[in-house]
């Protein structure tokens, strides 16, 4: 089926025909508005315009990378991934999650619910603003959305046939690609900053322990089935406003390695901290009050998370009365594997994180919290802050001993002199 | 569908009307054979009684544990797995994997190749004997299942289709249970020898390091989906002879760590090192020779798969002019990224032969290598020297620099006194 985005009016009369969201949008005219970031998908927000305030959102994900066209062919079934993981996740965190109305695989369509007060979080960091319950709700949303979909509290069989359901090989490929592989080689994809010093590319290619780093965190990615994660985690994925956060966009789920969506949120906060000795002082502020603040959602979001996953898991198991380890839960051998367990996904986390922070300074797919910065020459000195930071990230990952010395480090590497190779 | 066993004349009556079966066995009376170990299968040998050269075997898996009965219900598709493992790895390495010539999943019922003149190499060990080729040949079987089914071969899409379809909860189960979780415990299946010290089963219940060890190789064996393996490749599922080396039974087959296999093995050589100084000594030699060359086969297995490994994964690289690691073939990091993987893969192999032998020890299943030592104070000594080298093995496994490390610890261990916990 060749595929054909609605006009507005199109998609104004198909919605009038779906009980459901007719009901929610009521008698009277529709209006259309498309806000699609144009890189994958359509996106419109759908309201009556007599009362706006009954909206939704309409998603139609194309069977092809929107960025690219036909070149790029997609299946269907990214948008049947999308909707089962919706609502998967909202299963398990309904909070923080958007409700799916009503969903039309024959049109590559899904109507969910309009976050009508709420932004997309990399616009609010951009613009400098505090988010007060950003970091709990998101250390909750991982925790409880990563911890239920493994090993530790699903049964073995029921894992398995998830881990087989959520097969999503396209999807996947797109990060193995343009994350894990065309960052650390010339690649037409590839795209550089004028002013980054040929040597922090070279670097990327030529330094084993960097390559030989993300060539492990690529392999856990491809190999380690540990949960269902969203797998594309990054800032504007999220929804967010004073009082709620909201993720969004789950397209890429698929059983991975539970620290990648840790990883994918960490590397968006610290590249947002970097690219804020821009944008702060371009707005007459010292920018180290909000780059405080940013370190300190990082701090918060890997610390509550980290207490909550094992606060899960020790109440599963407690529960249960069995321990993942064998024997008895109260049996000290199940503590002690939950600690070691939890510093190899911090290990995994900063390894993910690395990777995540290359790809958006040399991949294809960038993040406006760089590209917004105007001047060539402060753009390419920040981005080289990141290179190094998400450099130590992948090489050092074993070696941090908490995610106060990360960003101890983030903070040393913004306080230093250019690059040097 | 209530499961019958055949009798003889039933089962010769059912192959007569195969043609393909029926062709191989010729006219005339065919005689048929139980010969299975009664754990899970019924293995007939079917033979032309004027003719026994003209011979198959024939498996029938019952939908239930046999050596416990309907209380251990098993699914349907174990056989069906089984088939279509064989398949595939004979596909790959027609040499060393018995034909399946029929397949009849509603009787649970398999016609394959009969290897008249091969014995199962764990008697063969147990007896004393020399396998020239054995070395190589396994070596050459593991190298090329683990390699062709990964990520390093396979492309992306291939082998998430591979991980999907090769889905094994059923028997995983059994492994999870009775290797990595049921031995650390107390569980009304463990059964310890009259004389093994009430140190030696505490240790494994109380000695932290251990129990998480283990309970790290049983998250890799539940997560890491790299290759489809056999799934339990112990001396009893190899048929040998002086010029030949066949590996059976693979219906454990699932996509799981490329370690599993190779530790399995590994294992089962080290048991049987140890339990020489029985046999041996019972047949009036001195046991060090034997023993010499068990350990001379553990060090061939590893270095032998690991080259052949390393060596199908160079050449695929080269051939198809691209590295895993991203970039060109011929990039330094591509080297450097296999010797990691290598050494990180021995590792995983050395942590999974640890929970294999310990299974093996104090678990249900038990092997004839240390049952058949009839002297209760030798066989408790002897298993305590394979649970020692065990828990060395798990708690160190990142610590042994090579094979011949771990060969130089065990012959340390048989040398050694009694257990000390």
């Amino acid at each position: 089926m060749e595929f054909e985005a609605f006009s507005p009016s199109e998609l104004a009369a198909y919605l009038k025909r779906i009980p459901v969201v007719s009901a929610l949008l009521g008698d009277g005219e529709l209006e259309v508005v498309e806000v699609g970031d144009g890189n994958l998908n359509y996106v419109y927000f759908v309201s009556n315009a007599a009362a706006p305030q009954r909206s939704v959102v309409v998603k139609q994900a194309p069977p092809f990378l929107r960025l690219v066209g036909d070149a790029w062919p997609l299946r269907r079934e990214r948008m049947e991934r999308e909707v089962a993981a919706l609502r998967r996740f909202g299963a398990l965190c309904p909070q923080h999650v958007p409700q799916v109305y009503h969903a039309d695989s024959g049109l590559y369509l899904m109507v969910i619910q309009r976050l009508a007060s709420h932004r997309v979080l990399r616009g609010g960091l951009i613009d400098g603003i505090v988010y007060p319950r950003l970091a709990e709700h998101m250390a909750s949303y991982l925790a409880r959305t990563l911890f239920f979909g493994s090993d530790l509290y699903l049964a073995p069989d029921a894992k398995k046939a998830a881990v087989a359901a959520d097969i999503n090989s396209e999807l996947c490929k797109i990060t193995e690609d343009l994350v894990f592989t065309f960052p650390f080689g010339e690649h037409p994809s590839n795209a550089y900053s004028a002013a980054l010093p040929a040597a922090a590319i070279a670097r990327l290619r030529e330094h084993e322990p960097l390559r030989v780093a993300a060539a492990q965190m690529k392999w856990a990615f491809m190999n380690h089935a540990e949960t269902l994660v969203h797998g594309d985690l990054h800032t504007g994925s999220i929804m967010v406003n004073e009082t709620d956060t909201y993720v969004i966009d789950p397209e890429f789920a698929f059983y991975g390695p539970i620290g990648f969506d840790v990883g994918a949120l960490l590397a968006n906060l610290l590249l947002a901290y970097y690219a804020q000795d821009w944008h702060e002082r371009r707005r007459g502020r010292d920018p180290q009050v909000y780059q405080g603040w940013l370190l300190d959602q990082a701090v918060l979001v890997w610390n509550g998370f980290a207490e909550k996953f094992a606060g899960l898991w020790r109440g599963h198991e407690r529960d249960s009365g069995r321990a993942f380890v064998g024997g008895a839960a109260d049996a000290p051998a199940a503590e002690a594997f939950r600690q070691r367990f939890m510093q190899r996904l911090f290990a995994d986390t900063l390894g993910f994180a690395g990777c995540k922070m290359i790809r958006r300074i040399v991949g294809m797919a960038k993040v406006a919290d760089i590209t917004r910065i105007a001047d060539d020459a402060v753009r390419a000195q920040i981005e080289v802050r990141c290179l190094r930071l998400a450099e130590a990230l992948l090489v050092q990952r074993d070696a941090f001993a908490s995610i106060g010395e990360v960003v101890e480090l983030t903070a040393r590497l913004r306080a230093q002199p250019g690059f040097d190779a």
